[in-house]
């Protein structure tokens, strides 16, 4: 009889992991179980079709159901959730979600892709039904229903959160964000983040820092929610969650996998759980942080496609690694492109680091050439050894990608000194003569001591 | 009485040096000598002076001799040009050609920043005054007095070639590009510079690889001239050289100083010459390759801002090398984004490596997103060590600045299997969740042997 493969939630890691199990191996039956009615989509792009920038949900699909089954042999069964992991028996119960029946299916082999949840503060209120999150595309389309909201009000300022309240304000709305700290963008420093509430409040967007939501109740008409804050209560007609994610691995606990940041399920370099041939990948498990040595919780796609790889290689009976993440994320709010990567000055300090910083203002062309743009960049360097620790860049068209380099200077432990020869390509329409990285390695590099 | 450091040239090699060493030095004497009316200028912004995307000329400069003397203390004579060089006796002899006068000047310390001139190759006819190089804002003025050549050839296909033929298109002219071998851009694969071809072909310029001119000879009018080529002739109103350029390094070797790569001027890691206390930097010296290990020449703007800086560090009695360059470059032609760095597959080969080489096509942001545009990349790796020796991008909009990716994966040394796994930003504004970069090196890394 076959190997079979259990997959443990339709998102990309579980997903991913499968197909690239599937390459290796075709003599495997693979079965994945999917509580929702997507499998494998950009979960990235939903604040985009909520704004209408894409015009359809479905346009996130990267395969369907009927996709996995026709081009990789995979059974995808939705609308099934696993409710319970014997790692002993080898075994999971799966329960049909519209039919009610549970059923006890057998694994050699097993991974677990089962993603992540909005975070849902416990505040007063917290359950009224116009309080929506966005992680899945199930969230999605129920955001979708609720475009033409005329009030919105975002309850925290990371990434997602200003994505959605920018969708919103596309749609015609008047949104407010909330954010509990003194700047939105807590991957960002606050001098960093203060430049992007700016621009959202020049878009039109009520953002309000050191402000969080206390509680929750239901508005002077039906449909509405009133949220409380300290600044007084602000009545809306849709709030949506913007407080980051929570991996979903109270399946794995109970079954005893150990559980690593975060509360995120713990794996090794090779994705592979505490348990026997129980493997996890993406939003679910955490990540190995290259320039802070420990582990991190680090939900996000790219993370979740290349830990997707590394397992299914494995589960394959191949051989690869994920050696871990640098930290690195991009967005774009009102016009303005906002990137990070590796440690912020905040985070370096608190990781007991003593550290050299600059922040540079230059230009992402030439400055002479049609569509220059301006630039931030900050960048974060160790004392006396002049390591890299990480940079932030805030700015217009053209500016955040360049982060990029940043990452893979990161990967390679360069030095600030070593980042001032870089050969970065340079011609007007891309670039100063001194691309803005190089500036600003150059300005914390001559802060190194002798 | 002060010490004296002579300026050899005004472009951005020289006065670069210049400004850095006044900084650590603000006692020395600074003279520097510029046989053209401009210094410290973008020489590569003169195509899209020419163009009209760039108002004027004098947008393209960076400091005048004015500003010069009025921020940093250093005199510059223009219309002066440096005719001997005596080591020995630590002196220069300067021609004034605007008045015919010759002076002696003495130095203590020396950068030679000459720069280079467009090649001329040896042809019948070549002397035509409608003959004209791209190289100084000199070149760039005689160039914009003749924009409206309604007929123009350019001789060469490299970068230069390319982005003036793109200028002329742009004024209105019928364009011809002549290049000798199998394709245009010699800095790419011809596979990768059949996408610019095509692209220019689809803009309206006529465009014959395989093609040289041979020969030139007087028009049927005055002004004009007839090209001729294996093809028959072709008139034209104007012919500009995209030859590439030679170093201005004959001073150099007259006084003795050790010749580097190309005839380029042989510098030490520090920029220093082979004669004491003589240094140069820019266009006119040698470079060393990280890729390869040896002396190229790499005449760009980028390395001559960092050899200046170099130059001008150790000369103002600080401490600063220049590692070498990885061969980076990046030109816009025909909205077609082309890049490269390292060595491409006829390099490589011809260097004795044997390579595995990957080429993938992708879109520079996520599919279902708008303005998601094609991209091409072909990665080069060394058989068995995996290790990347280089890569070529050509795309449109948002393709080639990923190239810088590549760059900084070559100064750290790494394989393609560790590129596989670079934490690269992602979001779907402006990337696939597999950047296109990670997509080429995964599927390079698959050929590396167990």
């Amino acid at each position: 009889m076959a190997e079979r493969l259990v997959v443990i939630g339709g998102d990309a890691g579980g997903m991913g992991a499968a197909t690239a199990a599937r390459r290796l191996r075709p003599d495997l039956e693979i079965i994945a179980f999917e509580r929702g009615a997507y499998t494998s989509y950009s979960a990235c792009g939903i604040p985009y079709a909520v704004g209408g920038e894409v015009a359809s949900l479905d346009d996130l699909v990267v395969r369907t159901p009927a996709q996995f089954r026709e081009a990789n042999d995979i059974e995808v069964r939705i609308h099934h959730e696993v409710t319970e992991l014997d790692v002993d028996h080898r075994q999971v119960a799966v329960h049909d979600l519209r039919w009610g029946a549970t059923e006890r299916v057998d694994f050699d082999l097993l991974v677990i892709g089962t993603g992540a949840r909005p975070r849902r503060p416990e505040l007063p209120g917290i359950d009224h039904p116009r309080i929506m999150g966005v992680q899945t595309l199930d969230d999605g389309a129920r955001l979708l229903a609720a475009k033409d909201a005329p009030r919105v009000v975002v309850v925290g300022g990371g990434y997602i959160g200003l994505e959605i309240a920018e969708a919103f304000l596309h749609r015609g709305a008047a949104v407010t964000v909330l954010e509990r700290s003194k700047e939105v963008l807590g991957g960002l420093d606050p001098d960093m983040g203060a430049v992007v509430s700016a621009a959202m409040r020049r878009h039109g967007i009520d953002v309000r820092c050191g402000c969080p939501a206390i509680g929750f109740e239901a508005g002077s008409e039906s449909n509405t929610v009133v949220v409380r804050t300290g600044d007084g209560p602000i009545e809306a007609d849709l709030v949506v969650l913007g407080l980051g994610v929570a991996p979903n691995s109270e399946l794995a606990a109970t079954a005893g996998l150990r559980l690593g940041a975060a509360g995120a399920i713990g794996v090794d370099r090779r994705q592979h759980t505490s348990a026997e041939g129980v493997w996890a990948a993406g939003d679910c498990c955490e990540s190995h942080h290259l320039v802070t040595g420990e582990a991190t919780y680090n939900p996000l796609g790219t993370v979740a496609n290349k830990q997707a790889l590394v397992a299914g290689t494995n589960i394959g009976g191949g051989y690869a690694t994920f050696p871990g993440v640098v930290g690195t994320a991009v967005s774009k709010i009102c016009d303005t492109e906002v990137a990070r990567t590796g440690l912020n000055e905040v985070e370096a300090r608190r990781a007991g680091y003593q550290v050299h910083v600059a922040t540079i203002e230059a230009t992402t062309r030439a400055g002479y050439f049609p569509g220059a743009a301006p630039i931030r960049v900050k960048m974060i360097a160790e004392r006396r050894s002049g390591r890299l620790l990480g940079a932030q860049i805030v700015g217009e068209e053209g500016a955040a990608k360049r982060i990029d380099v940043v990452a893979t200077a990161l990967h390679a432990g360069l030095t600030v000194e070593q980042m001032t020869s870089l050969d970065l390509s340079y011609a007007p329409p891309f670039s100063p003569a001194w691309d803005p990285v190089l500036v600003a390695a150059r300005k914390v590099a001559t802060m190194i001591g002798p």
